[in-house]
């Protein structure tokens, strides 16, 4: 029984270093009350970062690590030495049950093996997801998924992940019965990939589940904030999020050349400084941090490795919520009961 | 041997109408001498449309057709009548060499269906691939494809779409070695699927075609400028399309709304206008359209249903390039060349 009060955290892991990683966990603190954290990492530069948050430390513990796993460290020579680095401890202490949710700013691919490795998949699962939410238009965020883990999948693993989806949504989003819909190239029945069509059949079919089946989505309408969840192989997924950030920034780039073109526009960019800022803010990553890895036998979420103090805050409360909602154990009986539903 | 001074116009097709259609080809006759145009429809209609355009009836020929092929249509219904519609006469002008190239903006899917059948695919070809040039911060546009035509590839046919996806920028963007890369999920050689990696391989031998293999793009960098041509399955090739069109539509829509929620951003994008419109121009559809399905035994360009005077006349100066160029019969001669060198 893992401790539902408990998270660990890589503090050594991320591009912005200790200090801001402190900083982010503290903020989280403020909000969820009740939440006690491991820090781990290299215990005397912790110890003195913790010194600019007093209110942290009261709720904190220093769990010394003497390694630190690199950026560009392959995957499997960090697990070599997985016991001995910052990130592979915060692991093991979710897989000892002294916290209930790791998390990292660390190296994806190396974390995504270490939690694999540790703790285990859920029954049936083959290989665990990556879901991450996305800002959209609508109320809330949208949480996509598989975002590369799996490059090539079969109806099965899509339809796992529409349920361990859904089951995320419902906790981070707060939603009853988001609504489900799989990643197509059109929006009519006979469109896209067998694999496609024979999970969509399978998830109609789940009225018991507390989620809505919407059928399919188009790469022009993730963002429409019509859909809460949107489900694809980690081939699809990674293209659509790579080019969805493509093409925000290059939207970017083409306003501020505009805007620098002349006097006249710079004046009209001044003035209009408050509505960028909003646009801005909208689309800032760090009100949509926090990639999850759906179905290991823990919860292990990886913050982005260039999130600020407000990033890390959003990562550790999206952790706070699941622990607090014993995340693991929904996720393995809405699982079961599809797999019934199936047999 | 196909009639390269003169282009098939299906002057019914696309949603806004004869007089557009019209007042494109018009636009376009201007900028390349001796070219003539056979315009497919209603022979009273457009008729009368040529009233406005006394120069255009100089240079071209009305073609009676008594039917239209309806956007809403399925492919399989258009076809058993293709002989009696607009887009049907259009294709069948290139069959029987009265013209070089066809011109619709009509439904995609029964151009797509009625090309092949009529005009047949390249020797090697199986299906034919659907491209698209695409805006970026370099100099030219990149020319996409499969972008939907093929939902899964082998490596062969990821083979051929590199080197006829060349052959048309050679042409349509006017450069003499293309810079043409494989769509994929990282940039490291190990990345991806087995047809990936397998279409890699023989694309880095291909030295002897005017064209540089460049490896593999993630879907962040599409539009960065430093490719002419990417390929992929029509699958991810639609996704990253579609995805790049929404997220583009997402800011300019989270643009607006921030800068109408005061009085000063109100203001500012008063004065700021002509550096937005700039923004709009770079990013008009109309200056990037005609898509053209790649590996027919002739040339047919499919011009965007929405498209205005200008998105005309950009689809009409590629088909007027690509005739000019001989451009069917330069790419069956790569398209041998590789085969040769695979064999």
């Amino acid at each position: 029984m893992p401790d539902n009060s408990t998270i660990a955290v890589d503090a050594m892991g991320g591009d912005e270093g200790l200090a801001v990683m402190l900083a982010g966990v503290a903020r989280a603190r403020h909000q969820f009350e009740g939440m006690r954290f491991l820090l781990v990492g290299d215990e005397a530069r912790i110890a003195a970062g913790l010194e600019s948050h007093p209110n942290l430390s009261q709720h904190s513990e220093i769990v010394h690590a003497p390694g630190v796993v690199e950026a560009s460290e392959k995957p499997s020579q960090a697990m070599r030495r997985a016991k001995s680095t910052s990130m592979g401890i915060a692991i093991d202490l979710v897989k000892k049950g002294r916290a209930g949710a790791a998390v990292s700013a660390g190296n994806t691919g190396a974390l995504m093996a270490m939690a694999k490795l540790s703790l285990r998949t859920l029954p049936g699962i083959d290989r665990p997801a990556l879901a991450a939410p996305l800002p959209t238009l609508g109320a809330n965020d949208v949480i996509m998924l598989d975002l590369g883990a799996n490059t090539e999948c079969d109806a099965r693993n899509l339809i796992q992940f529409a349920v361990m989806g859904a089951a995320y949504a419902r906790v981070v989003l707060d939603l009853e019965a988001p609504r489900v819909a799989l990643l197509n190239i059109g929006s009519e029945d006979q469109k896209g990939t067998d694999v496609i069509r024979e999970a969509a059949a399978v998830l109609r079919a789940q009225t018991h589940l507390p989620m809505t089946f919407t059928g399919f989505v188009e790469g022009d309408r993730l963002a429409r904030g019509d859909h809460d969840v949107i489900v694809c192989d980690g081939f699809a997924g990674n293209i659509a999020l790579k080019t969805a950030e493509g093409t925000a920034r290059f939207v970017a780039d083409l306003l501020k050349r505009a805007f620098s073109s002349s006097a006249r526009s710079k004046l009209g960019f001044l003035i209009s400084r408050p509505a960028t800022k909003l646009l801005r803010d909208h689309l800032d990553p760090n009100n949509h941090n926090g990639a999850v890895f759906l179905g290991l036998g823990g919860i292990v979420l990886k913050s982005h490795g260039g999130a600020n103090e407000l990033g890390v805050a959003t990562a550790i409360g999206n952790a706070a919520k699941l622990v607090r909602a014993d995340f693991t154990r929904r996720i393995a009986e809405d699982l079961a009961h599809v797999e019934q539903a199936a047999a």
